[in-house]
């Protein structure tokens, strides 16, 4: 932590602070500038005391050194991890494709889609049973009755379920039928959602919040490991900015910064991502070459139909497509490596 | 809703979406331009019907015309509502002024504040027993015990206690000690917490998620107001731009516009949307001179050891004065009126 | 100047920075800390070195000390500028206010605006002769011609006239008319024109630009610092976020900011700001009320027939209005400081 | 053009925002809803009417249908355009591939960079000789010298050479030596300079500006159009957003909105796009895979000693192995197309 002092601060201000610092049980370096005094804090504490500095008197501001997480760090745990469930595999090299229908709307629905998606190569299944809708007077899915067709159609294909629990209360049920819990983006702050799926031990796909910064977004995956839970996947799904012309902006870059600062795997998605199913198949190979560890789409057997998000779903024919290029891709990028 | 072709749509598209449109228990009027057609869809319904005429074959894209939450709209309640407990009072002309700690740290801590912000004219509380934290790592609240001293706070001050609560397990707990029940802008599309809270019949202060757009924002109150209870408040504490001087944005023309889309008070909350104490007195005298119906500010007795937030907490004395300008700008544009 | 080195940087990476900021003429502090070393870079040099040291192997980060800018800045000038030209005069507890037409469109149009704002209390003349336009397909403005009309509306009134200049090529011709030389949002980084407008002498109205950072606000104003004109004013006219109720979003704290950075005065837009008419006369009280040293207004003897921004302009009634309103907060604020 | 009237709006209100409609030689057909009545304007003029509308009297906003710019539209001109030059080429299949450093600093460093761009696979050769800095105690370019080292290169290598014009006084200077006007970020709504790269004839390399929306990107490439000169490549190089840990964010889904609106090439930025080059790389891969028709990288012998941009430099070697990863994508793309 370096803690910059006002151009004006008193002899007095800058003893203060470091005092302070030392009272933290963190080593004071206090360099005189030309204009200004810096305090260099040193030691492995990581905590509140950020905050504490910066209101002290004199302060103008404290630049962190360390990241604040540890669990999800690449420092911490250099190499990256793989999630495995069934025949699905994330991270370390194994790129994960999972697909299905916004919402589980009906066994032949949800049936046709997993096929589908199981022919093309996919090998995770998703679909909503618990929807959060911006508005209380939208569909709001078909709950348990659709956690039983999800947990039928893996019987059925053999892909892993990833479906989305949306408070504390659901925990317990939906892990009795998925393979993977999702936490959404609107959830992403929910620290007792984060605590009770972390407890769950069930793999865990967290989804960026659209404003998180990659501090956030990683903190929040540390409450899931701080739980002892240690199969969690990152998923980017967008952020919102003045971007008006797709639903929300996706950074693609999003893939190389955390695989430098983090073992956890990294799985785009291109449907919420763009907001229109003409950008998805563009997007989706595009963040297979950026080097994801994993997409998620959002395929429907007639998306105009969709109770939710039909524009920006693919049918099974653009699904496959998107996959076989996906595929080339990726094979192109092996043999190279 | 208005449903806009692209140019190249055939007229068999055009005929589906306008037999789509009628099938939903809309009337549609087709309005053939120079250059691509668009079609009317005409009735009072309100719901999923933009998303499903959004991904039909021909579609270029669908404008709503009308907004899409009800009970907290103006079209349907057009005088403005008010808040009321014990001598707090906000909307429909009343300004409320809460003020206190960002956690509740020791009785010695809170009651002290308690009572200056009082003195200086304070008629709200605010402190945090349920703290919601970035890092696992940080500082979580005093949780039960810092609900008594809250209580206890306002058996001596008379001041209407506001607190967060965090989660659906915690809403009686929070609601038997608190008078408003507080949800956080990370928890403001948490829809079981919604839901509970508009369960629990307390008044509720609402905070604007840092990238909600106004319409998730008044939909979010809806779940609230949807289970029956409609004291709500709606607290603007700034949205993530690309500003850092800040550590939120405060726009402060939430006023004006939320003053013309609904009824439910208005407060702003400049300690959060502004991240520094320097700037709080400007932007509080500001928001009243807006038009806000109350605001909520960070008062500690000693900022650079508070527990959480120091840095943009004010001292006893900065509240004071800030109080008494609010007064002179209120009193000024009141004889005005 | 503060270099951060990676935790794995080897001793010879560290030799080397070190090495590299004293050949810039700094002197240069190692401090090891426990999980990595930190350089500090002593000396009074801002300048490209920033650059260079990040991209040096086994730098992390560069957090730069000192404020980039020099003239501009507070720590050079301690008290406050003003600007005076005529009866206009902002900052150093002065507050102008300017008001006039999006474009000059005709004598009567421009004379009976420039009588009513006269009338009403402003001090300075807005009037735009040459437009900037997003389309070519707009009305580029009267050009010359409106200029002349301009200064007949100055003879007349006595208001200072402040409109805006685009290129470099018009500078002498917009000079010889106006009093006061608008750099708009979209040439705020055009450093051409900013060197132009420097040099001509004029005083300058610099907006900022729609994503630009305070640095990079300061710096523009900086660049016409550099040429030894010294009249500048800042103009804050809102930033572009995913907001889209409002044409920009109006961040008010940038008036405590920049206040604290730099003695220049500090104008707001909120015409601009909000983009709707019915927010201007709010956000302008609240623009005076935060401490800002002059507002500039949008007004219009007929704004649905304005060939421009009709939409955010106020009637001479409202602007009336609004000047007493605006007047009432300064003086209860000024009795009170 | 849709015009939607306040619920409350007058008969009188809707007649006259009708006949205005028609006074401006459009046809109007009104639509009167359950909750309000709705306008449409129908005919093929697009201008500044909109504004005009959206400002009268009881109307609640305005919804354009057609796309504000003409020539650069796709409905306009179906087919996708490609610009040649020397061996470089861009759109309609063909990708570029723009290389060099930020600043030309030197003939060694320009000739050798040239050397190896080239011999990776590069056709076009970029370099800045008159550089727009942030800070005017920046490095400001070579100016005319560098031009003279550019024009040497092409001489060489045969390749095509992009280069910065930063003013209209410096157009016809640098069109003498350069073979592709680039107008930067900052300059994207400097309509005077637009004006003058589009009378100069010479080829242009538009790029976004960091907060433009796409329509005010396409209606800048309009200004450019409407002078006569069709030869414009549009290039994304990143938006401003809250994320700090990118210099910018990089929206690659700019290219398949892009490539539906606009018949123009669209190229792509990393560089900028990011800031750092251990991005770079993956990033560039990214482009060419989510269909770009040309990428433009910054490479430079000896980053860390680079006069600008070093940190987001590729080396000769890093640049290498990128073109070889992109061949190697845009092969199996094309096999598979």
């Amino acid at each position: 932590m370096i803690v910059i002092m006002e151009q004006n601060a008193t002899q007095e201000q800058i003893d203060a602070v470091a005092k302070k610092v030392e009272s933290m049980g963190l080593k004071s370096s206090i360099i005189v500038g030309t204009e200004r005094t810096v305090i260099a804090a040193i030691g492995d504490k990581r905590s509140d005391f950020k905050d504490s500095i910066e209101s002290s008197p004199g302060v103008s501001g404290v630049t962190p050194i360390s990241a604040p997480y540890k669990m999800a760090s690449r420092e911490v745990r250099p190499e990256p991890s793989r999630v495995n469930i069934l025949d699905f595999s994330a991270g370390a090299g194994s790129v994960g494709f999972i697909a299905g229908p916004c919402s589980v709307e009906s066994e032949e629905q949800l049936m046709s889609s997993a096929r589908a998606v199981k022919a093309a190569g996919a090998t995770g299944l998703r679909g909503g049973a618990f929807k959060p809708r911006t508005s209380p007077y939208s569909f709001q899915g078909m709950k348990e009755e659709g956690l039983k067709l999800l947990a039928a159609a893996r019987e059925e294909t053999g892909l892993a379920v990833f479906t989305e629990v949306m408070g504390t209360a659901d925990v317990d049920l939906v892990a009795s039928y998925a393979d993977v819990l999702q936490v959404g983006a609107r959830n992403m702050q929910n620290y007792r959602l984060l605590e009770a799926v972390g407890q769950s031990g069930k793999p865990v796909l967290l989804k960026r919040g659209a404003s998180a910064t990659m501090d956030e977004f990683l903190l929040a995956a540390e409450y899931i490991l701080n739980e002892g839970n240690e199969h969690v996947m990152l998923c980017e799904r967008g952020i919102r900015t003045f971007e008006s012309h797709t639903r929300f902006t996706l950074p693609l870059a999003s893939v190389p910064y955390l695989h430098r600062r983090t073992h956890l795997p990294v799985i785009i998605d291109p449907s919420h991502g763009t907001g229109h199913t003409y950008m998805v198949h563009d997007m989706s190979v595009a963040a297979v070459a950026a080097g994801a560890d994993g997409i998620i789409l959002e395929v429907h057997p007639d998306p105009p139909n969709a109770l939710s998000d039909g524009y920006q779903s693919q049918t099974f024919d653009e699904f496959s497509r998107t996959m076989g290029r996906c595929k080339k891709v990726l094979a192109a990028l092996q043999e190279d490596a």
